[in-house]
């Protein structure tokens, strides 16, 4: 298990906010608005009317502590997505890939509630409820996208995977989910 | 990285109590009570009466369910630790090092207070507050126990490891952590 290659490190803590879904000396904060979300959603023309009307909003945010990108240490952050709509559309994260394809990720969702996304790229797909409480297990091998099926709520998931496994956007850009998460009159229709 | 070795399997999601520190349906629920933890406190008379008088109090729990324990497979549970004292020791939990030494530990701190204690084979000790929103990075090799210092909450944590780390008791049933934590005149002291 290539022990020589796990880096030996200290201890140590970081203070994440639960409710707001931040991390506190977070190294990397990654923030997604509507202008990096072109081509994700079905209505493209809706997309660029929030753009250029709205002021381009925040989609979602990313807080990460980073270890070292070796076997045996876990990467994990806290992550944020918004409620709102792109045209009928629920807001949501790009999704991706593991960049090493057979590794693992575990949301805790712990505010708010929507659903995670995912596929294989054999074709497989599936959603799994998230709300305050609800455990998803991505499994190795599935595309994920986490969706915010709420009105006015953030959808806050603490997250954990293999530090080793990076991000792969594969086919997503181009050829996107098999279903996507609209909201019709009121209510949440996976089409 | 082993890809035919990683099983494919599907989705799920776990229903997790947040507050109450457990997990719905669960497969593996782990109960460790005073009667457990003989040899593991400094003061072996005070556990005995615990077990003898007080109806051998739970000290801890932990609720799983399982994935394969495989390369990229991530394991992951809630687990609570009971308020307490035996003589002035707080309650703890036995502590382990993993099978595959180099495999790392998150711990998400929900509710209560308290500390991780860690160590390593080669001597190296450290210690990390525990309370609600911080997160604790147990790195490969760290040998780690928590302990719950509060004097009426349990200290509940969520908790993410590789599938295929292991537990390994190792050394710490017979030689312990180099340092213990006391309640003296209400303050918590590590001697």
């Amino acid at each position: 298990m290539q022990t020589q290659q796990t880096p030996l490190i200290n201890p140590f803590g970081v203070e994440l906010d639960l409710e707001k879904g931040l991390m506190r000396g977070a190294k990397n904060h990654l923030v997604r608005r509507a202008s990096d979300m072109r081509g994700y959603y079905a209505d493209a023309a809706a997309l660029q009317r929030l753009i250029g009307e709205e002021n381009d909003p925040v989609h979602y945010e990313v807080f990460e502590v980073p270890v070292p990108e070796n076997y045996g240490h876990l990467m994990y952050c806290i992550s944020t997505l918004r409620p709102g709509l792109v045209g009928q559309e629920y807001f949501m994260t790009k999704g991706h890939y593991h960049s090493i394809p057979n590794t693992a990720e575990i949301y805790l969702c712990l505010r708010g509630e929507g659903y995670m996304v995912m596929k294989t790229a054999e074709g497989k797909f599936a959603t799994e409820r998230m709300t305050r409480g609800r455990m998803v297990y991505v499994p190795p091998f599935w595309a994920h996208r986490s969706v915010n099926t709420g009105t006015s709520e953030p959808l806050v998931s603490f997250c954990a995977y293999p530090a080793e496994a990076g991000h792969n956007y594969g086919d997503i850009a181009v050829q996107g989910f098999p279903k996507r998460l609209f909201a019709k009159n009121g209510e949440c229709v996976v089409a």
